[in-house]
C-alpha cells in the first residue's frame, strides 16, 4: 500500500469562510505564501462564490492572481457552479473543488438547491473540464458522516452519491465530516465500501475536530488506506452548528500525528507553528483550536521532519 | 479478544491535584457520588500523600470514609509509599494505586527519590498486601511515553521497569502518558512488547490529551487489546509542563469514542455531561477541556448508551 501522504491546506478557504471580520487581501496572500513555504503542496485559496453568499471571498480573484504562479504549490478553489468554475479558470486556477451535500437539507441550506441540481451543475462543469487537459476536478461530498439537520447519513446514501459523481468521469472524491459527526467505525465502514465499489476513484478525507475525534478518525482512515487529508492551519475555523467548538483538524496537529508515527509529510512543523503565532497576532478574533500550538512540541520531537 | 471495556475515573485525583483552589470536602464527595451514578465502576478518589506535598488532598481521609461503602463502585486511591498505603487501608480503601516514574528525573521531581527507591517502597507495600486477601494493587508507570525533563523514554526502559514490578507479584500495571508525549506508534510498540513479554500482567492505559492525541492513542490501544483506560470527567486537570493545554482525556469524550464504535461502556453520557455542567458552576476556575461538553452530542447519537 502506498505510504506517501498528501496533506491539503484548507485554512484560507474553510478556515476563513466563517470569520465575520474581513481578512485583508494582502494578509490572505501572505498566509498562502507562508503555507507554501512550510511545505504545503496544495492549498485551497478560497471559494468562487458570489460576495452576497460569502463576503470573505469578495477578493478571491485578486488572491488567485497573486498566488497562481507560486512555485511548488497547486492552488485550488471551491466552485459551487459552472459560473464559479469559469471565473476560477479565468484567474488561472485550474484545480477546482466542486462541493455539495449528501444530505438534501444541508445542501438546500448551503447552496439553496437539491443534491440532484448540484449534480447537474457538476455535469456542466465536467463537460467544460473534459475539454481542458490542464484542469483537474475534485468533488467534496459534504455531511458524508452526518447532518446537523437530518442527523444520520447512511453509508448507502454516500455510496449512491459517489456512484453518480463517478458516472460523470470524476476521479477524486473527498468524504467530508462537515460538522464533526464522524467516528472511527463510520470512517472504516464508509471508506472501505467506497474502496471496494469504486476502486478507480482516489478518495480523500476531510475531518473536523468538533467532538475531538478528528485525529482518531485520521488514524483509522490512514490504517485502511486513505492518503489524502484536508486540514486547516491552527485549526482555523469553527463549526457554525456547535458554537465555540473546534473546526477543521489543525494542519500542525495532523502533521504531528503522522510525523510522530514515522510517516513523512514533507512539512516543516516549526514553520507551521510560526504561522499559528502570526495568525494569532493578525487575527486575534479567530479561534485557534489546535492542540500543538497551545502545548508546544514535546522535548522528544525532532523539529526537522 | 475480550471486548468489554473498563473506564476508570481519575478526575477526583488527577483532575483536582493541580488545582490551586481547595475544593471543599462535600463537593469532592458529591463529585464521586455523581460519577458513580453515571456508571463509573472504579473511581480514584484522591491521593494519600502528605498535605505539604499536595494540599488538595488534606481531606482524603474524610472523603475516603464518606465514599468507601458506595454501591457498585470501587474507590481507589494513590499511595506513594507504605505509610500512604496503611492510611488508605485504615480508611477502608482497599484498592491501592502505587505510582512512580520510569524517568529518574521526573521521579525525583515528583516524589523526591529514585525509581529504585520507589521500587523498595513498592516491595514494602506488596509484603503488606500479600497478607490481605481483600486488597488489590495496581502500579502506574509515569512518563512511560516521555519525560518533560529527560525527553525520550525508551520501550526498553519501560520493559525493564515492568519486569521489576512484575517480579514483586503485581498483576496490574498501567502505562501513563503523564505529559502527553505519546502517539499511536509508541502506544502500539510499547503495549505490544508488554503483552508479549508479560502475558500474565493486566495492562492499562492512562492518556493525556496535551497535544490532542489522546483519542487516537486510545483507539490504537483498543485495537491492540488494551481494555482498561483512565480518564477524567470534563477533561478536568491540566499539564503543569504545558500551561493552558488539555490534561487527562475527558471521560465523556472517551465514552463517546467507544460508544460511537458500538463498544458498550455502561456509562450514561447525558449524566456525564450534566456533571460537566455542574463542575463548571462549582469550579469556575477549573479548565474543562473536553470536546463533547463544548460541542454537545450530535443529532445522530442515541443518549441511552
Amino acid at each position: 500500500m502506498m505510504k506517501k501522504i498528501k496533506i491539503i491546506e484548507v485554512g484560507p478557504r474553510d478556515g476563513l469562510q466563517n470569520l465575520e471580520t474581513f481578512v485583508p487581501t494582502d494578509k490572505k496572500i501572505a498566509l498562502i505564501k507562508k503555507l507554501a513555504g512550510a511545505g504545503l503542496k496544495e492549498i485551497q485559496i478560497g471559494s468562487f462564490v458570489s460576495p452576497q453568499s460569502i463576503a470573505q471571498f469578495r477578493d478571491i480573484e485578486e488572491v488567485a492572481k497573486a498566488v497562481r504562479r507560486l512555485r511548488s504549490v497547486v492552488p485550488s478553489a471551491l466552485v459551487p457552479n459552472r459560473r464559479g468554475a469559469e471565473k476560477a479558470l479565468a484567474c488561472g486556477i485550474s484545480r477546482l473543488i466542486f462541493f455539495f451535500s449528501v444530505s438534501s437539507k444541508h445542501n438546500y441550506a448551503n447552496v439553496k438547491q437539491s443534491p440532484q441540481d448540484s449534480l447537474k451543475e457538476l455535469k456542466n462543469i465536467c463537460r467544460t473540464y473534459t475539454d481542458l487537459a490542464s484542469t483537474s476536478i475534485r468533488v467534496d461530498l459534504a455531511t458524508a458522516f452526518g447532518c446537523p439537520f437530518a442527523g444520520n447519513v447512511t453509508t448507502a446514501a454516500v455510496l449512491r452519491m459517489v456512484e453518480k459523481v463517478a458516472a460523470l468521469g470524476v476521479q477524486e472524491i473527498t468524504l467530508c465530516d462537515t460538522v464533526g459527526f464522524g467516528h472511527p467505525k463510520a470512517v472504516e465502514e464508509k471508506f472501505r465500501k467506497c474502496f471496494r465499489l469504486f476502486p478507480e476513484i482516489r478518495f480523500g478525507a476531510h475531518f473536523h475536530n468538533t467532538r475531538g475525534l478528528a485525529q482518531a478518525n485520521a488514524l483509522r482512515a490512514w490504517d485502511i488506506g486513505i492518503r489524502s487529508f484536508d486540514s486547516s492551519v491552527g485549526g482555523l475555523g469553527g463549526c457554525p452548528y456547535a458554537p465555540g467548538s473546534s473546526g477543521n483538524v489543525a494542519t500542525e496537529d495532523l502533521v504531528y500525528l503522522f510525523e510522530s508515527m514515522g510517516i513523512k509529510t514533507g512539512m516543516d512543523l516549526k514553520k507551521l507553528l510560526n504561522i499559528c503565532a502570526w495568525l494569532k497576532q493578525i487575527l486575534p478574533q479567530a479561534k485557534l483550536s489546535g492542540s500543538l500550538f497551545q502545548a508546544g512540541l514535546p522535548r522528544t520531537h525532532k523539529l526537522s521532519c
